[in-house]
C-alpha cells in the first residue's frame, strides 16, 4: 500500500475562502466565525473539538469519522499553527488546541524560520522548511507507512497542488460567502484535469467536494 | 463510549430485498447477481472482497472503508453463511470466503442447530443460539468495547429491529428490481418512528440511507 497525502474536511465559503482576513489571537479564522464556516463539522458525533454530547450521524459525520482513519502524520501552514509572523519571538505560543490537541500524529509546521520541536499529548510539533516535497517525504517517513494528511491552510493547499502532490481532497462547500481572505479556489472546476469528482450535497447545506486522482 | 450496533452497507434493490430465491452453494444470493447488486460497492477502492487495481474514492468508498472502522465483532445469520438449512451435517463448508475471509473479527452465526467454533485466518466464527439480545451480550462482550456489525442478511436484521437493539444502519438501495427473496423492507419510511435519515443518491446510481436513532 503506498502511503497517500490526503486533504480531509477542509472547508471553504461558496465563494472559496477558507478564513477571513485579519487573523488574530482572538480570531483564528480573521473576521470569518468558525462556529458559523464549521457548523457542519460542530454538528456531527466527530467534531473537531471532542464534547460530550452526542451528534448527528448521518452524511456528514462519515467525513469527520474518516478525519485520522489511517493517518500517521499532519502537514501544516504556520498560519493554521499561529497568527504569528516572521521569526519564532515567542516560544510560549503552543497552538490553537490547549494540552491535547486533536491530531495524535507528528505534526510538521511549515515555516521558513526554525523554531525547536516540543510534544503536547500525543502531537509531536516539529517546524520545518524546504520546498513542499521535501516537507511531504519528512512527513510521510514519520507517518510509518500510514497516510499523511494536508490540513490546510488554503496557501499551503495550493503549493502542494501546484506540486501535483496530492491524491485525494475533501472540501467542504459552506453555504455562506467571505468576499476576501486565503483562498482555495475561485472554482472547483480547476482541478477536474487532474481529478476525478464526486459533487455530494449534505442535508445540512454543505456541499461535499471529492476529488481523487485520475 | 458505549458500544454501538451497526448495520454497514447493507444492499437492497428497490423494492428492499436483499437477495433472491433459490440460495445454493453456487448462487449464495439465489436468483440475485451479487455484482449487479453490489457493483457500487465492487468498484470502490475498498471493495468487499480485496483486488490489486485501485478503485473509486469518491462518496462510494467513504462507505466501503467505514465497513471495519471500529468494529469488533460480527453478527449474521446463518444464512449468510452458508445455504445448509437445519442440523449442520457438514462440517467441511466454512463459509464462502476463503481462507482469508473479510472480517477479521470474531463472528457470531445465529443458528438453532450447535455446531464447534473454528477459526480461519484471523477470524473466529462461533455459532450461537439465542435471542437477539443475547447474542449482542456475547458479541459485545467479545468486541472489548469496540463496536458490533450486524451483517444480515434481511431476516436478521429485521429481528433485531424489532427487539429495538440497532444503534446505526446505512443502506445502500440500488437501481434494481429482484421481485421476491428476503425482504428488509417495503419502504424505509418504516424506521422514521425511531431513526433520523439522511438519504443521499449517490453518482454511481445506489441511494445511501443513513439512520441513526433519535
Amino acid at each position: 500500500m503506498s502511503q497517500s497525502l490526503r486533504v480531509q474536511n477542509f472547508t471553504v465559503s461558496s465563494d472559496g475562502f477558507s478564513a477571513g482576513e485579519g487573523q488574530s489571537l482572538e480570531q483564528p479564522f480573521g473576521h470569518a466565525d468558525p462556529e458559523k464556516l464549521l457548523a457542519w463539522a460542530f454538528a456531527t458525533d466527530h467534531p473537531p473539538i471532542n464534547r460530550s454530547e452526542p451528534g448527528s450521524r448521518g452524511l456528514d459525520d462519515y467525513f469527520t469519522r474518516d478525519y485520522a482513519r489511517n493517518i500517521g502524520a499532519e502537514i501544516m501552514g504556520r498560519n493554521k499553527f499561529g497568527p504569528q509572523r516572521g521569526p519564532w519571538l515567542d516560544h510560549e505560543w503552543q497552538g490553537w488546541w490547549g494540552d491535547e490537541p486533536p491530531f495524535h500524529t507528528p505534526v510538521f509546521v511549515m515555516t521558513h524560520y526554525s523554531r525547536p520541536s516540543f510534544t503536547l499529548s500525543d502531537t509531536a510539533f516539529r517546524f520545518v522548511g524546504g520546498d513542499p516535497a521535501a516537507v511531504l517525504d519528512q512527513a510521510k517517513e514519520a507517518a510509518q507507512g500510514k497516510d499523511v494528511r494536508l490540513g490546510g491552510g488554503a496557501t499551503i493547499i495550493r503549493q502542494f497542488l501546484d506540486a501535483d502532490l496530492i491524491d485525494t481532497l475533501h472540501v467542504a462547500v459552506a453555504p455562506m460567502k467571505l468576499g476576501s481572505g486565503p483562498r482555495l479556489w475561485e472554482s472547483p472546476d480547476v482541478l477536474l484535469d487532474r481529478f476525478h469528482q464526486d459533487v455530494v450535497p449534505s442535508p445540512s447545506g454543505v456541499t461535499h467536494h471529492l476529488f481523487w486522482r485520475k
